[in-house]
């Protein structure tokens, strides 16, 4: 590879070098030619003054269309007085690779100048915007900070298969796939097969991978297609192991996030970091109601969940007392959650939600790992047991007891970011209504 | 978390702790009960006097089951008479946390005892046996380290949908669904959307997740759910680009896979490490069919393509010749390859497969980046350019020259570990007649 990053172009002052990128700009004027070169991590300028010995290049120029991509060899002038970081390309020979069309369908250097829905029909274009390059940096960063978080801590990654034979979890809309003339689904979530795991003793797993949801929601939050992170892990002693670990894993992926690209962060998106730095304050769902209604005067309409006003509203609460953008909510009713979870002397799940800066952006819990409990719970939720018997079997020859948590990557990036729509979000969006591109 | 892991338990001797694993096994004595316990990361032996005072703690010895799981408190005595590793643990109190059937399905201890097939069935089981569980820290470690290569020299992460409109590829098997009444597709190859990222000024991308291919196939090596590994790069001088990138990779997985498991695997697996130190040959598909018929006095039945038995052949050269594990042949013909491949002068083109232990384990190429040289090899491929529009699209705007690969994780430790079958080598295997668990 020869590629030699723009950013990196400091350490080539007065070398004779090829530059490969898009172009971004080109001023044609009376006696010189500028072009402006961008490959995603600087841009650096070409200068081609107008004479007899540069015609061969200055005619190339002039047919140039902005966003086609060049290979450009010459001399790297050190020249200080160059706006765009002293520097500027001197050629000797320029060649088209690609060649762009003259009129791009979107405006790639303003947002606001073509609806969203444009925007996503011509996403590859819209991506080129820095904002978004910037994003999916960051999106690679944290998802791999998470994971070397798992692997220092001893985690086996696991890959569950995507297609499953019935739905994953009860109830939910489901994508159904012709299996060779077989009924089957696209799986929900890894959850079942993440137990599996802890029952195969694989003392704590994750996985990081899709998972799909077959619902007609048009939301600014919802997807058919999820990126999502899950964990499982064995040997807890209560659901509050589950929460250290899930603490603990979020601020280690935030830490290395800021560590590298915080400045940037800030100045791009005007956001400012999570604090890192205090415990995630932890609540009851009985308490976080109480505090609901005596603090904000509020009554949400579900007795046994929260809502999302609720939920902005404990944030807030959790912000102002614990100067936390993170609050845990515990132990909600069963009626609000799966029939595998462990319930406590009272009935109540052991389960948690964690909310960040307004929103809930994931669900933990211990888990029933006793296989008769389980399968009282599967009937007091109507779930015929025969149905799940795959299932119910993994707790038949010893499972140790476990828990854990999962979180869509894409939901953790819009908090951070301040992103108010997944489909910005996402690096291909899929909803009820876009399949393509 | 308080779990201790068993292999750290050297450093908690005489001291008062509490023990959580699989009941391995069980010894009943006239005067003494012996308790092995397992955890994955090593066993430890329980001592149990029979007395009165222990009367409740025999009780609970005699009436386990194996496999059952148990939490056992109390004193980690340092015996050096003790085999497994000179230390028991003296218990005060002996918790059943969930137990097991008194029969298994399968034997968990002897792989051969049972058809393969019975125990995919009991998979939850079958991952309980030692070998299987260093075969998925393996992968985990491996994995990690392939990642951890793309992260280090700037690549981003993408996650394609999986969800496609029409055939990711033209021509091949898809699993169709049923997308809100409109037909869709489980994406067989993240191809079209790591191009995509290329469009998009994405340097470099890769992404690790799984693909889908609906062929009616019983090999030993085919599934229908692949995890597959894939890479694309921008601004590549040549398909050579392409293979050094992916030859490092592989070296820096490979190593540091067996920095951390080495001795493990060999004395496992009884494998050696691949030869990392010498560069991989790399000869056309032209000289590759020469000395198959020079050398070997072999034709195979295709002209524009290579069979199972020439592969095998090709790396017995590469290994006597050049002492290496693996070897790239190149220029393979049109005919053999997709539309999207570039094509040299001579109309072959700028691919290559990577052969690894008498297997193809991957293909790559250069792509074509020129919308009009691209629309034509789709019509020389029947395939008509309306048909794949969205895709042509990201050419049409400048695209950089590019190039990359798809290797699936799964065919490189089968390579590596001397594993005769996909089904032993996946968490969990999906085929035409598996669905379950």
């Amino acid at each position: 590879m020869t590629k030699v990053y723009f950013k990196d172009l400091k350490n080539h002052l007065e070398e004779e070098i090829t530059l490969d990128g898009f172009v971004d700009k080109i001023r044609d004027l009376q006696y010189v030619q500028f072009m402006i070169l961008r490959d995603g991590t600087e841009k650096v300028q070409v200068t081609i003054e107008k004479n007899e010995e540069n015609s061969n290049l200055n005619e190339i120029v002039s047919a140039l269309t902005l966003e086609s991509t060049v290979k450009v060899s010459g001399h790297l002038l050190n020249s200080p007085n160059v706006k765009l970081n002293g520097m500027e390309m001197i050629p000797s020979k320029i060649e088209v690779t690609s060649k762009s069309e003259s009129e791009l369908p979107i405006d790639i250097k303003n947002k606001d100048k073509a609806l969203r829905e444009t925007r996503l029909d011509y996403r590859f274009l819209d991506l080129r915007r820095e904002d978004n390059r910037l994003f999916f940096e960051c999106e690679t960063i944290l998802e791999h900070a998470l994971r070397e978080y798992f692997i220092k801590n001893d985690f086996l990654e696991i890959h569950s298969p995507k297609i499953a034979k019935g739905a994953a979890e009860s109830g939910a809309e489901v994508f159904k796939i012709d299996y060779f003339g077989e009924e089957a689904c696209l799986s929900q979530s890894p959850q079942f097969y993440k137990q599996m795991a802890i029952s195969a003793g694989f003392n704590k797993v994750f996985e990081i991978g899709p998972v799909f949801r077959a619902e007609n929601s048009h939301t600014s939050y919802h997807a058919t297609e999820i990126n999502m992170a899950d964990a499982e892990i064995s040997y807890i002693n209560s659901v509050e192991d589950v929460m250290d670990v899930e603490e603990d894993w979020l601020k280690y992926g935030i830490d290395a996030l800021w560590n590298k690209y915080g400045d940037k962060i800030e100045k791009t998106f005007k956001v400012e970091k999570p604090n890192t730095k205090v415990d995630f304050p932890r609540i009851t769902f009985k308490e976080a109601k109480e505090i609901l209604k005596e603090k904000y005067h509020f009554e949400g309409e579900r007795e046994d969940d929260l809502e999302r006003h609720e939920e902005k509203l404990l944030c807030q609460y959790a912000k102002e007392k614990y100067k936390s953008d993170f609050i845990f909510i515990t132990k909600f009713p069963f009626a609000a959650r799966p029939f595998y979870h462990m319930l406590d002397e009272e009935g109540l799940t052991e389960s948690y939600d964690l909310l960040f800066r307004g929103v809930e952006i994931t669900t933990g819990a211990q888990r029933e790992h006793r296989h008769d409990i389980l399968k009282n719970q599967m009937k007091e939720k109507n779930i015929r047991p025969e149905s799940l018997d795959f299932y119910l079997e993994f707790f038949a020859y010893g499972c140790p007891p476990h828990g854990g948590f999962g979180v869509g990557i894409a939901r953790i990036m819009m908090q951070l970011f301040n992103i108010d729509n997944i489909r910005e979000a996402t690096f291909i969006y899929r909803g009820p209504t876009r399949l393509n591109p």
